[in-house]
This record gives structure tokens, C-alpha cells and sequence, in this order.
């Protein structure tokens, strides 16, 4: 174990990115790229892969095997699931295939890259996979073994393949309870209201 | 190499469990953390992990990635397929999310932490998924990439997300024939009984 | 880093093969079997692991954690995706198993290792499924997630679990869009025939 400005980082991790931020803890057999950006209070776990290019961040939980590339943007309080996958691009090839337009993609990031958001307090379960550009809203539940081809709205349950919303839930992680039209409610005690707007329905905590 | 009382452990593996069985082999990139229980001439393949609370019986094979949490109980002669994921949080956040009800619900095990068992001989195949509490029956097996949500039968063959039974498996792994009405055959010569109740079909061998 | 022919072996990497072809990369914490065979120019990316029986052609991009066993054989210039697992035994049980007809069935290989090949220039998307003998034609598209159950066609994307056929693709990657009855041109300027025989569409490029 070692130990550098607050952060723990297990003796078989390798963590090359100086970026990583106070009260992180990154366990067994992880690789953090050099450049990869980790907030504070986030944990890391055992055989998980952050690249170069992603950032992480604070108060995140990071389960093993997850893997983080270029191009994905993680929010705050996140909970990313054992083995998740996200992606970065549509149509991959190998990058060393002898055609004149595969190398033309890969030349440059502007031809292949494509981001990822995931926004605060979501949460993403074991095994799924995010494919790229599909952002996922504040709040928003992914279930196990998902595959997530397009947005995720703020406080959806998104669940099959191709992923589809089945519920809504709370910040909480409880699933949310229709009271009267539009009005969902949390055993926490939150309530929330939906609006439909251009084709999309969307959550949003009432004041 | 390591060996204690008869275990193997890969000089890459990090092995901090005590509760080892005799001939158990435990492979490289392995992490088995302290508490976690192993049974005897049990097989661990290369970046599997087990948490501290799981339990595993006698000879099981554990393939690669496998990852095995707190509250799983795996009997003895189970298959463990590369990338199965076990689940033990219904509704997963991120620890810290800074929520009184988050916090809450963390406080305790009692108040997050679901039990899920697998019943001996069993079989779970490649990136599997099992979710909190969906425990999978004597012998059964599960198909690739299958998402299991509820319990699945004893000898039962379950495939898709979310899983379903699609056929009924022997002992020995093959799949199970019917010859007469409730009556299945395996070509290794055992004969099955179907029963059904409370809803419920499940299988039974004739005596 | 070690470095042997031309070849690049992390620190962090296990290579116990002396059969990987000259700039080949092998990242952290991979392990290739001693008698794995990987090709020239390859890249292969963290916590993969390679098999002994397993081999992998020239200019392959194997992403981090995938896993390739006994009896797959995959082409030059394939792209597998993060995650990926092949598999090589359709009805799988631990073989410690302490049933007579178990133990009959893995004594030999050629009981259960049931053989996969990859074509050339075909990508398989994160974290899918390759099931025992689902061949991948030569440029086929596997989408991410999906769980590979029989032969995919050249050039064919595939989706879904069980995968379907939802499209096909050119060599480059790109997707091909029909501009008559059976003639799918790609925006790199190539164009492919449809052909029908034995109740199976197939794709060939034009000459």
C-alpha cells in the first residue's frame, strides 16, 4: 500500500495518473492511466481500468472490472456496477486493418471518438454496457446486464436489450410509486412530477 | 507459487483467506479477500474475485472474472462461467452519496445487503448475471449471457434477459428429453419426474 | 517492460508463450499461456487473458479483458471488443463432478472442446457472448452485448441476444445502405452483392 496526499493505492494496483484526488482508494489490480481524472472520496475496485482521457468524479463508487476510456465523463456519487463497459466507438475495427478508410478514422480523435456523460447520482448495474453518446441522466437506474443504446432521462430505470424505462426512482435508489397523474412519490419522502415535452417524459423533483 | 496445506496459489494471485480448502488451485490475478471461505479441490481461474462473506463449497470451478460477493453461498460441483457476476444490492448507490436515506440504508447490512445461493452441481454460464436473492437450484444451468431476476429451478435450463426456462438439464449436463407425459430421459441413462405445484414446475429424478 | 523481438511485455503482464509475433503489445496484468499463439502487430489490451490452444492472428486488437480458451482461432485484423468472452464447451459442468458420465465427457477433448473460428477483419462488440461453434464470417459486426448462438454471415451485424442479423457492413466498418434489389453500397465507395442459397443470404463484394 502506498499512500500520496490522502490517496490509498493497493501495492498490486498501478496508478499512473497524478490526478487522482484526497480520501480516493484504488484496490488490487487496477490500472489508472496517466491522465485519467479521479475525484475525491471515490472507490475503486479490484481489476478495474480508467484510460487516459476519462474523468472520474467525487464520491464515486467504481466496482471491479468496471472500465472507464477516453471520452467518458462521470458525475458526482456515482455508482458504476461490477463490470460495466462503456464504449467509444460506433463502429470499430482494428485500427492496424490495411484499408485506406479505417485508417483515415483512426488518424485523428475527431473520427472515431464519441463521449459519454453520466450525470450525478446515477446508478449503472453489473455487467451492462453504455454504448457511446448514450448520456445518462441524473439519478437514472441502468439494471443488470443492460445494454444502453441511446439517452437515459434523470431518475429513469432503464432495463433490457436494447435498454427501455420500466420505472422511475427516487435520488435515494428506491423505485418511485405513482400517486395521481404525473405525481410520483418516494418512501422517503420525496415527491417528484413528470412532464412530456417534444416526444421525451422527464422527472423532476416538486419544490 | 505458494503452497500451504496442500493449496496452490499463483505467485501473481493475492490470496488473503485462511478458510482455503486442500487442493484447491488459486490462479494468477486472483484476489480472494480475508473471510471468504473456499472449499477443497476447488479451481479459481485467472482475475476472479471473492469478497469477504462469500462461501463457497467442495470442487467447484470458478472460472476467470468471476466475481463472488458478501451474502453468496455457492454449493459443492458448481460451474462458475468466465464473467459471472454475482449481485447482493437491489438498488444500488453510491455509499457516499451525501442523502440521509442513502446513508441510512448503508448503515447496516440488514438494510442493503441481499442473500443469493446456488445449489450444488449447478452450472452458470459465460457473463451470466445473477441478481440479489434470485437463487438458482441443484443442478440447474444457466445459458450465456443470461440475466437471472427470480429463483430458478432445480435442473431447470434458463436463457435471455430476463431469464427464462427454456428446457430441463441432467445431472450430467445434457438436456433432458421428454418421453412421456412428466417423464424425462437423459442419454446417460437417469430418469426424471415433473411435478407441479403452487404454480410451480419443477423436476425430480425417479427413483 | 521486457522486450524480446520486437515484441512489448507490460511489467505488470504475465507472457508465458514464445509463439507472439514481433510489435506485439501486451498491456498490465494480461496473461498469455504458455502455447497460446498470437500473431504480429497485434495489441492486447489489460487483464485479457489467452488461453493455451488459443490462436490470434496478425494486427488483432484483443481490448482489455477479453478472454479467448482453447480451440478459438481468430483472423487477422479482428477487432474484439472490451470484455468479450468466447466459450468451448456447450453444456458445461465442473469436471471435478463426481458423476460417472462428467467424468467420461472431459477425460478427452474431444468430448466437450467444441472449436470457434473468427474471419478476418470482423469486430466483436463489448462484453458479447460467443457461444461454442458460432463461427464469425470474415467483416461481420458483433453489436455490443449480444450473445452470439450460431454462425454469423460475412459482413453481417449482428444483435441482440440470441443475435440476429439487424444490417450488414462494409469492410471499413461503416454501415452499407441498399441502393437496389440486392446491390448495398458503402460510403468508402465499395459495393457488395447479395446472394441467397440454401435459405441463407450471404454478401460478397463486387468486382
Amino acid at each position: 500500500m502506498s499512500s500520496a496526499a490522502g490517496i490509498f493505492v493497493h501495492r498490486l494496483a498501478l496508478c499512473e495518473s497524478d490526478e487522482v484526488g484526497a480520501g480516493t482508494q484504488i484496490w488490487a489490480f487496477v490500472h489508472v492511466m496517466q491522465g485519467a481524472v479521479i475525484g475525491r472520496d471515490c472507490n475503486i475496485g479490484d481489476h478495474a481500468f480508467i484510460e487516459t482521457g476519462a474523468r472520474i468524479g467525487d464520491r464515486v463508487t467504481l466496482k471491479n472490472q468496471a472500465m472507464v476510456w477516453d471520452g467518458v465523463e462521470i458525475g458526482d456519487d456515482v455508482f458504476v456496477g461490477p463490470g460495466v463497459s462503456f464504449t467509444n466507438d460506433v463502429f470499430a475495427r482494428s485500427r492496424r486493418l490495411p484499408l485506406p478508410a479505417v485508417a483515415d478514422r483512426y488518424r485523428a480523435k475527431a473520427g472515431w471518438l464519441v463521449r459519454t456523460c453520466v450525470g450525478n447520482g446515477a446508478s449503472l448495474g453489473a455487467r451492462c454496457v453504455i454504448l457511446p453518446g448514450a448520456h445518462i441522466g441524473a439519478y437514472a437506474m441502468v439494471a443488470a446486464g443492460a445494454v444502453v443504446t441511446r439517452e437515459v432521462p434523470a431518475h429513469a430505470l432503464v432495463a433490457g436489450m436494447p435498454a427501455k424505462r420500466v420505472g422511475w426512482v427516487c435520488r435515494c435508489g428506491a423505485r418511485l410509486v405513482q400517486e395521481q397523474a404525473r405525481i410520483w412519490h418516494c418512501r422517503c419522502g420525496e415527491i417528484f412530477e413528470e412532464h412530456a415535452a417534444e416526444g421525451c417524459t422527464s422527472l423532476a423533483r416538486s419544490c
